[in-house]
């Protein structure tokens, strides 16, 4: 029972970090570099290698990684997808073509939404993708839950293998990030107060005024609301506001050694 | 005004195509190659290259593009960032470092969501993306409305120009297949394009010149910057545009009957 507990505490923890990557018989082995690259700019460090061609540890990989291999990506060898999906709870099959299978197929948004549910109640999930010459076979593709097929222009569809990972992981990173909030243009603090702001626009109008540009006098109203909405939409900060009333004082000097019409 | 209703009948029809891409001095054609190969996976058609070192068209770019480039994707080429936006109405900034410029900050998720909702009144939307080495500079990132930052793994951040254009893309077609789009602020009212924009501002900038505002010559550019940034954040219409055109025009005429100073 002991065992038990241990074991679930160890799958919550893991659960963090988003799902697996499984690469079946990947060929070059700097496309897995890039894929691993790919995993770790969005946080994903569990990376499983199903028969490697060009073989494990891989310089080429090494150097494409860019020191993901070194940073964080965790990599597990195995001779069989059976055995490199043996703890996940939940598989998906990434594949474009049409199969006879009869499978859910998701786009990556409805996957990592699924597998985030089920990550969240302590469960593993990874994600099989084929080698870069004819992707899964309909062996692997048979072990996994659902099939993910990344939506793409169907008059052409060229995806390799670690833009299909990149796709995934940056799915899992901005559902993960979602209730992130916009970034305001200005800080609250920032931002000019009402009475800053009026006195702008007082000062602007008024040299409108005395230039003759807010005339005809039944049209002034309507003229300063349109004036005053652009500067209210850009949102300023007290700084800005003082670069603008500077730009009206000095456009109405006149310019050094300059005639007025 | 038959040529106004095609005008506009045209921009409605480019606008099913998603954003723009424009690629600003990029190094290797590789890699615009591979930026147009994602563009094309994703429906995205309207390429704009700046300054492409490597020069145009160019052997590389077409092989490692997989066919985008005879396909679909279109390009055309530019001396300056100000003209390859001329004709957009609204401007997002590619770029994960921390600018002093004050812009909103969005994921790829949200700015495309806005975009959408102004492409579905009609408007204009282009992503700009810089070289591989160094990105954006500030004078590009100033002609923006918004920075785009893709969401990463603070720890490594390694997205190369090509992944970050398709995860742009990603956004556009994940989103075109989900949902309405969210209704834009600036409701039927036509935004400005660029040029006019860029128009208004060089307009300003020459008043400011000659009234020895924008001194000492030092801190001309960052002045310059500060100054677009408010009002690229206010999202302006064309007639406000002029508006404002006519406000500077005024101020610096002498008025009835006044003295200058």
């Amino acid at each position: 029972m002991a065992g038990t507990d241990r074991t679930k505490q160890d799958t919550v923890a893991a659960a963090n970090s988003g799902p697996a990557v499984i690469l079946v018989a990947p060929q070059l082995g700097e496309n897995v570099g890039t894929a691993a690259r790919a995993m770790l700019n969005f946080g994903l460090t569990d990376l499983r290698l199903v028969k490697a061609r060009d073989g494990w540890p891989n310089a080429w990989a090494e150097k494409a990684s860019s020191g993901a291999l070194e940073e964080g990506v965790r990599v597990r060898l195995f001779d069989r997808t059976e055995d490199a999906i043996a703890d996940l709870e939940r598989v998906y099959a990434t594949t474009a073509r049409d199969r006879d299978l009869i499978k859910p197929v998701m786009t990556p948004q409805t996957a990592i939404a699924e597998s985030r549910g089920l990550e969240a109640s302590g469960a593993r999930v990874g994600v099989l993708f084929g080698g870069e010459r004819s992707g899964l076979n309909n062996d692997d593709v048979s072990l996994a839950h659902a099939i993910l097929t990344v939506p793409v222009n169907p008059r052409f569809a060229s995806i390799n293998l670690a833009q299909a990972v990149l796709l995934v992981g940056y799915e899992y990173f901005r559902q993960t990030q979602e209730a992130e909030p916009l970034i305001p243009a200005a800080t609250e603090e920032d931002l000019a107060p009402g009475d800053e702001l009026i006195g702008f626009y007082e000062h602007l109008e008024r040299e409108l005024d005395s230039h003759g540009f807010l005339y005809p006098p039944e049209k002034r109203p309507a003229m300063v609301r349109n004036i005053r909405a652009i500067f209210q939409r850009a949102g300023l900060t007290l700084q800005e506001v003082r670069t603008l009333r500077g730009i009206v004082a000095s456009l109405v000097r006149t310019s050094n050694g300059r005639k007025p019409l």
